[in-house]
């Protein structure tokens, strides 16, 4: 069980070009920034490096802001099976620098992610990154990858509010959640 | 520069229900059986569940059989984009677990390892199965998934014996090869 007072939230956006990353802290009903940036991984060398590299720059960003749980972006298919193949081994990587780090991870899609923080799944990048910066009193606008990756922060934060207040009104009217079932 | 008489090989073929591992050792032209086997990850559970099963798996196999290098099969891309991109997590997974014990990684196509242990790129699974049981004088037929490990580790040693040969011609001509080139 988690603490819902105060809790350090990373969202990751993963890439194998660049990875972006962002640290917010719930305080109650509270976000508060913490730390936003990106992973950029060599364009040159051989796929087992440039992975290492991924699971080097998580690593050394969990050290540093030592937060409690993570959030990583289900990524979309690409038109190019190529590509997929090549975001399908970065974003390995990152899950695996999660589990590694025994950080509990969850996934929302990209359409979840847009909801929570712009209200509709169709937002355009500029309206995520506006929103982000207004939701966590940022003073400049977060890049592309920084700005997705603080999303998913705030989308897990927005899922736990929900799953909090649904279990209040359940426990209200005497019931509760049990293995995905309602118990009495 | 790895030692070219005696050399401990770790081959892989990399999936997310299976994961297939086959270790051989090298002994200047003879090839020798270590071990072989399948890491079967379970179809249930989140994915970052399932990556941690790789990963620990794979933790197991190195610390067991102490290989000196890793050969990794280069996966095709599939007809549908959400096994490739499962595929790709799941490689992602296998080559982390590689870095992770800092062994040198080597990948080849399927074309390439199926040429080196049955001579030519179209060899069926029942081909290369029976190849590498009779390579490796086994007394019983390897699964698929260990038969493909098995022969990338295979492939790995004819790549490596393909090269000394080359060396050794060109040192007999005063050249040697530097930086991909050749100087004289």
């Amino acid at each position: 069980m988690h603490n819902l007072v105060r809790m350090r939230i990373l969202g990751i956006d993963p890439g194998l070009r660049l990875t972006g990353y962002g640290v917010i802290e719930r305080h109650g009903a509270r976000l508060s920034y913490v730390a936003s940036g990106t992973i950029r991984i060599p364009a040159a060398g051989e796929l087992p490096g440039r992975l290492k590299h991924i699971l080097d720059g998580m690593a050394e960003v969990i050290a540093t802001h030592r937060p409690e749980i993570a959030v990583i972006e289900k990524v979309f298919v690409n038109a190019n099976p190529q590509s997929t193949l090549l975001l399908g081994q970065a974003r390995g990587a990152a899950i695996c620098a999660l589990v590694l780090a025994e950080l509990p991870v969850s996934e929302y899609t990209a359409l979840q992610i847009k909801q929570s923080v712009a209200g509709h799944g169709k937002a355009q990048k500029s309206a995520v990154q506006e929103m982000v910066k207004r939701l966590l009193k940022l003073s400049g606008t977060p890049s592309p990858d920084s700005a997705d990756a603080l999303a998913a922060a705030i989308c897990h934060t927005s899922h736990i509010a929900m799953t909090a207040a649904a279990g209040g009104q359940l426990a209200r009217m005497g019931l509760k959640v049990k293995g995905g079932r309602l118990v009495g």
